[in-house]
């Protein structure tokens, strides 16, 4: 047996029974049974090791990784995540990393109940491509498109941490602690997307950072936003490590890697919104009517994401 | 506008109107609505530069590679395609390649109606990840584990010609002609693997040679096969070159590249298979009780496909 069929051997044991798993790995394709009266929601992400990762990003987190930011889209979506692939690009058949890859990869698949149902092995430069599949009820996919003038823009969770973690490694900070964390095992807010099914008008999940992402629903939409600066969610540690409202918004709004979901939701629904999901949930400004994304300060002055030194890995 | 996203333009002309495509390109993922009473099957497959096809490969064969082997895994468990997603690693943005490379997807995925619904373009080292999904009738799909002893062994097509092209292109030879063509454009049996469902007791397709793939299905059955050398379907251009029977198996059943079916049928049921499918149907052998795989030459005797000096690219 070569090394390459001792991976797959390794990722074989990934594949778990599961709802509508009819043939997993092993054949020429997997077979899987979709659920009466819903849509498939599919997604593809490919992660590129020293572009979309440090290079010295631990194996477990890479794991993690590559399918969180999957599992992010999905959740988007409002989808209920079913089944993956992977293709794998590796340099070498290493058993030690295998292994706390496919922990990392495992760990998070068990969390959301996905199964790895096929994948490929090849031999190159480090890199990992996910298709997830996810299923909603027919009809009630969350979408960009359906921001409305006077919704509220809200946000899940806290933005800026991975910026800031990005900033400080390449600084040559350590490799540990809190906004590492962020950076290497993003958190999918997959039950806050399928909560918030017929409730939020639009989602995307902030994986280039708020000020470009939002843009895609305004632009998918036809409206515009007023974002309040101060009122972006932060960490204490970001607060901590940037007092300045310009150099945190530069990470907040200019930084990627958050995978947060940002909801343009009706603002007599947000409390509602709040009471059906397991993050916290802030309002960050309004839909407006022209297409313009402006962020403003405390004073109302407008205030430029783009004008801080922020510089995105790598 | 940056380069990739002009790349993702370029690809959103390929998401056609197609059956059950709610939401192509354009959000956080596709949005699809599979056929009542059918089943998903799905399959991925990465191809590096180098590796899985030679650097010189003209950029419309590349793009019809990635999508063809994708294909011939549908066809092999007897799915119509549906929807692919594409994951896209270039070292840069170059518009005439990827205008020639857009051109071998669409004209491949065109023919087969299967649509492009999501993808990701990331800067790297040329390889392509196809991810494909099909439909068969609920419990419908071919499977590589139904053989029965006495099964006649068939494929489709011939045998060999990618390999020796491979050999000859290795030597130095010319990049044209019917050998290289059968390299670089596999022609995926769909056809054959959605008709011969209820008929074919297994089936896998060809890509990394015959002696290998049918391996799989004997493992998968628990019985064996003896296959008859000299009955292996070859090319007047394979015979012409490879006149020696040795010579000949060598790249008919050590060599890959083929994208053919291999298929286990009832004796009696291959004239009926013959009729439903639009591609020459031979049979190569049978399924017998052990789990040896024997090829033998026409006087009976055991002849070893990897004996010859058959050398896989690279």
């Amino acid at each position: 047996m070569d090394e390459f069929a001792l991976i797959r051997r390794y990722f074989a044991t990934l594949t778990r029974a599961r709802r509508g798993v009819r043939m997993g790995i092993g054949d020429d394709a997997a077979v899987l049974a979709p659920e009466p009266g819903c849509e498939l929601v599919v997604t593809t992400d490919t992660l590129i090791a020293g572009r979309h990762f440090p290079h010295d990003t631990a194996a477990f987190d890479i794991g993690w990784k590559a399918l969180a930011v999957n599992l992010s889209d999905l959740a988007a979506m409002g989808a209920e995540p079913r089944w993956f692939t992977l293709a794998l690009t590796l340099p070498a058949a290493d058993a030690p990393w295998l292994a706390d890859f496919c922990a990392g990869l495992q760990t998070l698949a068990d969390r959301f109940g996905i199964a790895l149902v096929g994948g490929d092995t090849t031999r190159g430069a480090l890199s990992l491509t996910v298709t997830a599949i996810g299923e909603v009820p027919a009809g009630a996919a969350l979408r960009r498109s359906g921001a409305r003038v006077g919704d509220s823009v809200c946000v899940t969770g806290t933005l800026g941490d991975a910026a800031l973690a990005l900033q400080q490694l390449g600084q040559g900070g350590a490799r540990s602690g809190p906004l590492v964390e962020r950076l290497d095992r993003p958190q999918p807010r997959v039950q806050a997307g399928c909560a918030l099914r017929g409730i939020a008008h639009a989602a995307i999940d902030l994986s280039d950072g708020l000020a470009g992402d939002l843009r895609h629903i305004l632009d998918a939409s036809a409206v515009g936003a007023c974002i309040q600066a101060q009122a972006l969610p932060a960490s204490p540690q970001l607060l901590g490590a940037l007092p300045d409202l310009a150099a945190r918004l530069a990470c907040q709004a200019g930084g990627g890697d958050d995978y947060e979901l940002c909801l343009c939701i009706a603002p007599d629904r947000v409390e509602a919104a709040r009471r059906l999901i397991d993050v916290p949930l802030t309002v960050i400004g309004q839909i407006t009517a022209g297409p313009d994304l402006r962020f403003v300060d405390a004073s109302g002055a407008t205030i430029d994401p783009a004008r801080s030194a922020y510089r995105h890995f790598p």
